[in-house]
């Protein structure tokens, strides 16, 4: 990879050697100043209603900025070391990195690996994560996804409700402390994926609408007002968010965003924000040749995400697609309420398999409207699946992961099921060896009243769903420790024998092309009625392959006509080998009878 | 062409013979009856919230629905003859259609003439309209535009408050009269565009909230919460707009719609309501044989909204250009307030001529922020353009038409300006002689608050502009009768001219391929500065033409070098013939001295 030096589009303080210059936009401001501990310096009006001036503060110097009387943190600090109300902090942004032989893989070749930095170790920082590199590589994941970094108030949040978007949390590391792990995982030979917020800021310590118009009231988004992408004022609003995609590229090696929920970021521009991002983003890659990706969290069901520019799409690399998700987790048995209510087991699993989106262009009875627009054309590779996530286990009352919902069987089945779909496959920490922590809701907010009413809205949405026990309290330090990973138990039983199967299934998928390939072309499916039997077929030139699931409490049989005689099986999981009760017995080569919740696969060539 | 029975897709209240059938989406009531003044007849619920019923109901019968106890007018009704609030008529949509032999141009040949029912004749009828045609015909226009016909509330509407999408205006002549009309233009040769408002319904007599979630308040538009097509129940919304759009053309044989202020049509769906509304377009065109034009008026300089299908567009056949307006009437010398900020004269006109769109990407200082998309590659005939139309005649207080703001020798430069671009012309009706008529704003609503709401926010959006002069009462009678055209005047002097001037531009542009060629690429501009003199040039095989335009009041010199002997001047403004000061002398054949306020048209071969 050849870095070179880009240069910033100059929002926010840039320090270099002993010498600064800051940038900010207040179009409103009569008088702009920023303010040290110790003195008071006069910013100079720029046109479009920035503020600059070239200043001699240092790496490490406090500073803040004074609007017309009142004083805030900078909206684009890069520090927050005391909290999101107080002091930013002057970085110089340049680092030692060793990573010059760091080649960023194609998205084919991601197994995404979501972690929250708070949780994920016991120290609860990127040194934290650091030391557990190692066990990732060895697991075979071959990307990091951190979800936000991004300061938010306290010391205990999801990142979601971060409020400045190119300051990384004090309290996990800093900006070095970031530029440190990105720079070992490169050198384990780890990808970096970073999920980063631009529909919406947090409730607490935001003060971008001091600042200027960021929001407006033209949309509704759940967070109240959308993120002003189409309305007066809105380049640079957009320029700021299309900065803070190029800093993790640029500044720390980033080598994927993750776009959080982009359904709620609402621009009617001739030019969506998404494709002007996209733009940039392959400005920076044509400076350092290395292809960046684009990762968007996107519930529309629309390919427009995903077309190339010269169809006028918005050339994401890739996306989450939950409904395979959805549809899986019916399949393992989980009540068919809320959004589950729209997926019926098997069926639309195998569709989830097929096309992508369950949902491309039918009838929704959640949403009560058709819904989606159909993936012809579009490789696998173009979106991510997963068994759970932060938002399908936090986003239960309780937080429980599957690992606390269904068997252990199942656990084994619901993995395969994920690592043999033509999709790339994503799992959340601690799921590989069945962590029986929760992933729960969890806040520091300071403000009082704020954390009443999240602690009620909380309550208020599952209040229908659960009759006895408390909600967990999202501000209390109890409910963020845990959600720690127990790593103790690793080595348990049955933990350590799920953690050998997951390491199996990546191990299988890396190895063979019918398996990691995103052709959808060789992709059939079949169900039988109505014993939910569930066939998947995948291949790639050489290579055939089967993959029979019953979710059912039952043995059921399958019949599979036509196998060759040297067909093997590559996998059971209700072998004895993964703590299973055994292979069921076989009465013929094409009728296979399989435990009840397992998987078989089978390769011929 | 080729006119076959294509089925209705069973919305509201159909009757042919002596049979009746009525479908009405109601997806919250409990009970659902049709009530004649006789009877009352139980509605049986079907799929997706609809009710619907057999009925021996004959065209001319009164009928009103009843949902749990309340009764409204149907929201289908196809006519409405007391007023918004009271009793639907049955109408039987059959008609003795004389106009087999019509066959609808290709949009190019289109020259569009913009008429209000209610104020183009003294009748203010479908009647009155029908006296004029041979009128219209001997212009040379090729196209009536009508505005919105939807019944609205009182007898004096511009058309934009209707509430009944279907309902032809009862005090215009109703369903059959609009028939007749249609027939009557077609045996002439002329072909019918109807306005039609899908972005929101009008304050006074809107039921439909009482039937279903036909708003959603997940956006805002001007007129209140947006029309829902793309939150629950949905697909009844756009089906309810989509039948509206194919009875148009099935019912009626309307050859264009134009379809109101689209940018106001919130719909993120991944299939927009407008590609659905020309799938559906198409389809019908599969059956006749005719291709349907889709013209849109749209603010957002996006051409996503013409491209095709096959690149994500919306494949609408052409949209307005309003910044056309906007940079010739500033060339024209109206004052720089509101959008006129944005357009500096000729140089935006220059590149209206070349780009379609003046903000095309750029800096836009009114919007505060970057606007719009490049149209490369689209047809010049993909674009609407005109010196004035009825929003920007009756959207000033005083609703002065260009002859009461400009010079008469202006009048005829404002003309050619139009007629020479690569774009479709548009007038607006008594344009092409001056009428002196001012075109106001006027309703007649029934509710005194809602009238008073409508006065004061009248007064509210000009209390900047008019420092004396009273605001015209919208509601008062006198502006709607001020607002009537006055033909007696046509005969008179200056108005002939004006009349014959418009004759001859229309006949011009329809003789040269020069100039009603769509093709963009043989438009080349020049600006010369100070004096601001503009030349177009414009080529067609064996034809070469250029305009020479002299927005000043000063007489002005431009060069036009290299133009060949057997160069003729097609057009000179200022000729004795028009009632001008006559052609100025000239000194050189390549320096051509041009009278104040006047356009020279020179062709050669």
């Amino acid at each position: 990879m050849k870095r070179v030096d880009v240069q910033r589009r100059g929002i926010g303080m840039v320090c270099e050697g002993g010498r600064s210059m800051l940038k900010v936009w207040a179009p409103e401001a009569k008088q702009a100043f920023v303010c040290t501990r110790e003195d008071k310096l006069p910013l100079t009006a720029q046109a479009f209603g920035y503020w600059s001036s070239e200043l001699s503060l240092c790496a490490g110097d406090a500073y803040r900025i004074e609007l017309d009387d009142c004083v805030y943190p900078d909206p684009a600090s890069l520090c927050q070391p005391e909290d999101v109300h107080s002091w930013s902090q002057v970085v110089d942004a340049s680092f030692a990195w060793t990573d010059n032989a760091w080649e960023n893989p194609p998205l084919s070749a991601y197994i995404f690996y979501e972690l929250h930095t708070g949780t994920f170790s016991e120290e609860g920082t990127f040194a934290g994560v650091e030391a557990k590199l190692d066990y990732l590589k060895e697991l075979g994941i071959t990307a990091v996804e951190l979800m936000p970094l991004a300061q938010f108030p306290g010391t205990r949040n999801w990142g979601y409700d971060g409020v400045f978007p190119f300051a990384v949390h004090y309290a996990y590391g800093g900006a070095k402390g970031l530029q440190s792990l990105v720079d070992k995982c490169h050198e384990k030979g780890l990808a970096v994926v970073l999920d980063v917020v631009y529909n919406h800021v947090g409730p607490e310590g935001n003060y971008l609408s001091s600042f200027g118009p960021y929001f407006t009231d033209k949309y509704k988004t759940p967070w109240g007002d959308a993120v002003n992408f189409d309305d007066a004022g809105s380049d640079q609003v957009r320029d700021f968010f299309i900065e803070n995609a190029l800093m993790w590229f640029r500044d720390f090696h980033i080598d994927a965003l993750r776009l959080d929920a982009v359904h709620a970021i609402k621009d009617m521009s001739a030019k969506h924000i998404l494709q002007e991002i996209r733009e940039y983003v392959d400005e920076l890659s044509a400076f350092t040749g290395e292809h960046y990706h684009l990762i968007v969290e996107c519930d529309l069901n629309d390919r427009r995400f995903l077309d190339e520019r010269s169809l006028n799409g918005y050339a994401m690399d890739a996306q989450w697609n939950d409904e395979f998700h959805h549809a899986l987790r019916v399949c393992a048995g989980v009540e068919r309420t809320g959004y589950y209510a729209d997926f019926n087991g098997p069926e639309h699993l195998a569709k989830a398999y097929r096309d992508a989106y369950v949902y491309d262009g039918i009838y929704s009875e959640t949403r009560a409207r058709s819904f989606g627009s159909k993936t012809d054309g579009l490789d696998g590779n173009r979106f991510i699946v997963f068994s759970q996530n932060h938002d399908q286990v936090g986003n239960r009352m309780f937080g429980e992961r599957t690992s606390a919902l269904h068997s252990f069987e199942m656990l084994k089945l619901l993995a395969a099921a994920v690592f043999v779909s033509p999709y790339l496959p994503l799992i959340f920490m601690g799921e590989e060896w069945g962590s029986g922590s929760a992933f729960q809701y969890f806040i520091s907010h300071s403000d009082p009243e704020l954390t009443d009413a999240v602690r009620e809205g909380r309550k208020a949405e599952f209040s229908g769903f659960y009759e006895d026990g408390e909600c967990p309290d999202p501000q209390a330090e109890e409910t963020f420790q845990n959600s720690k990973l127990d790593w103790n138990k690793l080595e348990a039983y049955p933990h350590k024998c799920l953690h050998e199967y997951y390491t199996f299934l990546i191990a299988m998928r890396k190895d063979l092309q019918a398996l990691h390939s995103g052709d959808r072309s060789g992709v059939r499916t079949s169900v039988t009625d109505p014993s939910g039997m569930l066939q998947l077929y995948r291949s790639a030139p050489g290579q055939d392959l089967v993959c029979l699931f019953n979710f059912t409490k039952q043995q059921q049989h399958t019949d599979v006509p036509g196998l060759p005689e040297n067909a093997i099986l590559l996998l059971d999981s209700a072998a004895k080998q993964w703590e299973g009760p055994g292979t069921a017995p076989q009465e013929s080569p094409s009728r296979i009878l399989l435990q009840p919740e397992s998987v078989l696969i089978i390769l011929w060539r």
